[in-house]
Order: structure tokens, then C-alpha cells, then sequence
């Protein structure tokens, strides 16, 4: 990796963009995984519920009960279309919570799913998603043990929404969150990104970029699972979601106090990502993955992880795409292909319509 | 108790009211949790999911992980108003996970949070719902551990759902379930009824009766461990929200295949309620509660456990409301005052607006 010209860059000077403090109402951005959803979280739930395993901001907690350690997270699915090329509402609903988990090192187990369907709406569309629902289950090895149904009038709600939660075992000896990064891991990305948020966008939009282009929606426990096998002293896993991968590695090195150093050239953007984000405006960085982690594993591992990544069938795009830095703790930087360098900031909201 | 007068109901020409089996869409009453919500749960979630558990129609799975019995659970809480006599959308969205933990006799441990918000929403109303489940947390002793939030674009969605889901630990020779009830067992509530529903009725509909109905939202994990403590031999608990008792009855006699008995002047309904359903023209039965539940106890274990439970503050009006039947198996049938009977049918629907 080329040296990085780190005088383009004074982290001194270089704050924060400020969020909309004093703005009454909640806005798209709040929503958007970025510092405006960082902002409601750290300012109004984690005061409100008087506890800080909240404000850690990982995918998932880590809870001890009954002997058992356990990790339990949950997310709301309110994606548009409700069908999309690679995937569907039900996909998503099934694997971010299964990779919410598995980003805890943990093997998830059950799944609850909770509806709020709008009245009117085609009871086939409701079979369809739980159908795919169901399938995605069985693929990622957990079970939807438990559930709810309400239903609000027509013309409130959005034809479907979704909530799972899960629950799954950390293995003993595996601790991993966003403040183990730690300079010097290496930063790996298991394939190549910003599918799901441009296939959503363009049947969103209407759009076409001459390729078909399928969401990555997919269960990567197995996959983590099969890293965790090279070593349990993996520090940092991450599903980079909303907010793309930027969002995530900024919320890393936040968590982590380093820095992140990218070599552009080798984040593995497939062409037909680059040609629709360069048509949109867009930087593939903040686009949204549903079947990709990116993970911080100690230097000495790194090899041998990439390898047992690139022999999964999720993991087989998998690239070494930087590294973490003690200098310029907090942000995040990446070295472009003609020898400089660029801050990849936490985005504020979001850049794209909701997506996951 | 007087004898009931058998005669007045033929179990062999009873038959269970005909859902809307070709409908194509979703209703109201999909979500109201009645006959269309059992519907909804066997004809297309369970076998969508495939898998049994979910038919077993307990308010929450118990599971095993890790050496631990968990209990798990989820509810989606779209009421309106938001906020109400007695609580709001957020005590509710707590005290109801914890109570659906409770009813398999786990203690609640840790509660998750999703809330789909609508843009333009203020943020201080956000905020105090999300203090309010802070607080109601805080008095179950449960830790709100893990969330999300997404927004959803304005004009869809209603302002605020939240969706919690829970775990707790279940002890051991604790095994409470529906299919468990006996003939013999005695049948208990835990309070008066109604209160609940006919207080956001009165303030959907801007009715006045005289007197302030408040909302009987609380927890009882605490409850439930003193009724326990009695004996762990404790057959099947319930909180009767949606569908109220009515519903819960008929769902534990038609889980277990037995029937069940209840004397009508037993039943403890606050006059300030009978006389807003008497207006109304709504039963009792049917409304829902919220900080109430239904135990079904062995005959020689119950004066004991109606005892402790009268001792405790959340069961303070606890009554002996009926029994379980080896008669009419699935039907509960009620001893009217006049020394007639009636059937106490599953509703098709909900009989009142969202209200929980």
C-alpha cells in the first residue's frame, strides 16, 4: 500500500458535521445510520433507558443469563419495494438480524418476527414474505419461535413492516466489538460492496444500468463462523448496512479511538456499482450491503483468515482493503489511486431512499 | 359456585365462528386477536416458518440455549393515542413483553427496542416515550440492551410504533403453558377488568363517564414469582390483552381440549366500566387489560396461591372467577346470574379500536 500523504489531512483542524441539534422533528435522517441516527441514540434513547450498553453501538449486545452468554439484537425492516432483485423483505428481515448476531461472534439461534401490516394489503403479499422469511431461516440454521401481528387502518403504515429480533451463543474465548480495533489489524471487506443499495435504487427509481443488479442479501454466520475457526481473537466484525461501509469504519474507529487507513484501489466497487453510483452521484462507500462484514483480525492473522474467507462461498470476493492507524484517531481515511488522500466522514443521514 | 345448567349449550352443535377464510386482503381484525389473528398465525406464518412452535400459541417460546431455558418473546405496539390515562404507547411496549415473559413463569432479563418513526414527528414526544420506557423498565427490573430505529417518509407510518422484544430465564420445574390445564384447576384473575381498553376507548372517542378511567398497564414478573413461591405446579398463566378474557380462556380450553367454567357474578368488573360497556354495548369479557392476568392452578394449591397473589400489589383484587372442566372441551361457557348459561365465544376480531 502506498504511503499516505498525511499532511492533506489535519485531523486538529477537522470536526465533526454538526448534526441538526436543535431541530424539533424527526427527519429521514434520523433513520439513516449515520451521525444524525448516532445523535437520537446517544442523546435521547440511551439517557432515556438510564443505561450505556446501548451507546456502545454495536449490532448486537453481549448478555450473560442463565450461564449462558448471550448476544440479542433487533431491527426494524421497512424497506421499499417489498420485492427486489436478489431479495425480498423477508431476506432482509431474516439475515440483518442473523448478521447482527453473528457480528457479536455469536452462532444465532431463534428469531422472533413481529408485523405491523397495514390494512387492505394482499394476503398473498403477506404469505410471500413470510414465505421467504421462513426459507431464509432454514438457510442461516435458526428458527422463528415466536411472533405478532397488528394491523393499522388504511393509510397509516406502509403495507408491511417487519421487527425480528434474535438471539444466538457467543462462543467462549470470542470477544469482539468495535472497541477492540486496534493499529495495525488489517481491515478486510468479504466481497465486493454496494449491490443492495443500488439494486433497491434502481427499481426504486425506475432505473436501468444495463446489468441487472441483485441485493447481496445473505446469512454470514457460517461465514464468521469459519474465520472464528482460524482464530477466536478476531477484534472487529461489522455488517455495513446503512450508511454503507463508510458509516460502519467510522463508527469504529470512533468506538476504538484509531484511525482507518483505505487503499482505494482496493476496495472492490464491481463495475456496473461504480458506473450507477458515478451516474447518481453517489459514493459506493456510503451504499448500503445486506451480505457483506468488514473485520479488523490482528496482522499476524490475517492471512490465514482472507484464506479461510476466500474458501466460502460468502466470503469468496473477500479483500484486504487497509489497515487501522493509531494516527488520525477517530476518522477515516482513504489513499486515492493518483497518491493522495480523502476523509471518508461519518455520513449525516442518508444518502440514498431507505434501503434496508 | 351454582351447578350450571348443561342443557343450555350443545358442545355438539357448537361450532367455531367461520372466519373469512377467502378474503383476499388484510382486516382490522387480522390484528385483533381473535379468531382472524389464530387464522393469520396457523394458515400462514407457522407453516410459512415451519415449524410448530409458533401454533403452540403461547405469549412467549421457551427454548433452550446454552444450558439456559429462555423464555422469548416480541409484540409490535401501535396504539393511539400515545399517550393516555394510566401510561402510554411506552409503558405498554414494555409491560407488555415483560408480562408475555412472565406468563411462561421466566423472570424478564433484557428488553430490545425498534421504533419506526415518522417523519415529522416531534422529537419530544420520542423522547418521552422512550422515558417512559426507561422508567417502566426500571420498575421490572429488566435493561432495555439493544434497539434500532428507522423513519419512514411522512404520510406513511403513524407517528410511533414500537416493537420490543424479550428474554428471561425460566426456573427450573417451572412449566407453564396452555395445554396444561386440568379439569379440576381452579381458575383465578388477577383483578378487576376493562380498565385498560374502556380508558383508551374513552379517549379515542372523547367519551366522558363520569368517572376517570385510567389504564391498568403494570408489570407482573413480580407477581407471577410470588405466586411461585408458592408452587412451581402453577398449569397455565395469561395476560389477557387483545381479546381480553375472553380470548385467553378460549384459547387455554381450546389448547388443552378442556373446558372451562366461569360464574358470572365472580367476575370482578368495576362499575365505572360496566356502565361505560353497558353504553357501549360491549362486554367485559372481550376488552382489554393490560396489567391483569389468568391463572390456572390445581384445587389444592389454589387458596394459597390466592393468598400470595392478594398479598402482592398487582393482585391485590385477585378473585376466583371459575374452573376448568372436563365438559364442553375448547368452550367456555359462563353461569349467569340468573342461573342460566352462556357461550363466551372466541372473538372473529377485535370488538374495540387499536388499543393495544
Amino acid at each position: 500500500m502506498p504511503e499516505l500523504a498525511e499532511t492533506a489531512v489535519d485531523p486538529a483542524n477537522w470536526t465533526c458535521p454538526a448534526p441538526l441539534r436543535d431541530q424539533p422533528v424527526v427527519v429521514m435522517g434520523h433513520g439513516g445510520g449515520g451521525a444524525l441516527s448516532a445523535e437520537l441514540m446517544e442523546q435521547v434513547f440511551a439517557p432515556a433507558y438510564g443505561n450505556a450498553t446501548l451507546a456502545a453501538l454495536a449490532d448486537s449486545a453481549v448478555l450473560e443469563l442463565g450461564g449462558a452468554r448471550l448476544a440479542f439484537s433487533t431491527d426494524s425492516y421497512v424497506v421499499r419495494p417489498l420485492f427486489f432483485p436478489g431479495g425480498s423483505l423477508g431476506d432482509l428481515a431474516v439475515n440483518g438480524t442473523v448478521n447482527d448476531l453473528a457480528m457479536s461472534g455469536a452462532r444465532p439461534a431463534y428469531l422472533s418476527a413481529a408485523f405491523v401490516l397495514e390494512e387492505g394489503v394482499e394476503l398473498s403479499v403477506v404469505e410471500r414474505i413470510a414465505r421467504a422469511m421462513g426459507a431464509a431461516a432454514e438457510t442461516a440454521g435458526v428458527t422463528i419461535a415466536t411472533g405478532d401481528t397488528k394491523v393499522v387502518e388504511s393509510g397509516h403504515g406502509d403495507g408491511v413492516y417487519v421487527t425480528t429480533a434474535g438471539v444466538g451463543l457467543v462462543p467462549d474465548g470470542v470477544d469482539i466489538r468495535p472497541q477492540r480495533a486496534r493499529p495495525g489489524d488489517a481491515v478486510i471487506v468479504s466481497g465486493p460492496i454496494g449491490l443492495h443499495g443500488v439494486a433497491i435504487m434502481s427499481v426504486r427509481e425506475g432505473l436501468e444500468f444495463g446489468v441487472e443488479l441483485a441485493s447481496d442479501t445473505a446469512p454470514l454466520a457460517d461465514l464468521v463462523a469459519a474465520m472464528l475457526a482460524v482464530t477466536p481473537d478476531i477484534h472487529v466484525l461489522r455488517d455495513p448496512t446503512r450508511g454503507g461501509l463508510a458509516a460502519s469504519l467510522n463508527e469504529i474507529a470512533r468506538a476504538s479511538g484509531t484511525g482507518v487507513r483505505l487503499r482505494e484501489r482496493a476496495i472492490p466497487v464491481p463495475g456496473a456499482v461504480a458506473n450507477a453510483c458515478g451516474f447518481l452521484g453517489l459514493d459506493p462507500l456510503y451504499v448500503a450491503n445486506e451480505g457483506r462484514l468488514v473485520a479488523f483480525v490482528p496482522p499476524t492473522e490475517a492471512e490465514e483468515v482472507l484464506a479461510a474467507m476466500r474458501a466460502h462461498p460468502q466470503g469468496a470476493g473477500a479483500t484486504l482493503i487497509g489497515e487501522c492507524v493509531a494516527e488520525h484517531p477517530g476518522m477515516v481515511v482513504v489513499a486515492t489511486g493518483l497518491g493522495g488522500t480523502r476523509v471518508v466522514d461519518l455520513p449525516l443521514g442518508e444518502q440514498l431512499p431507505r434501503i434496508c
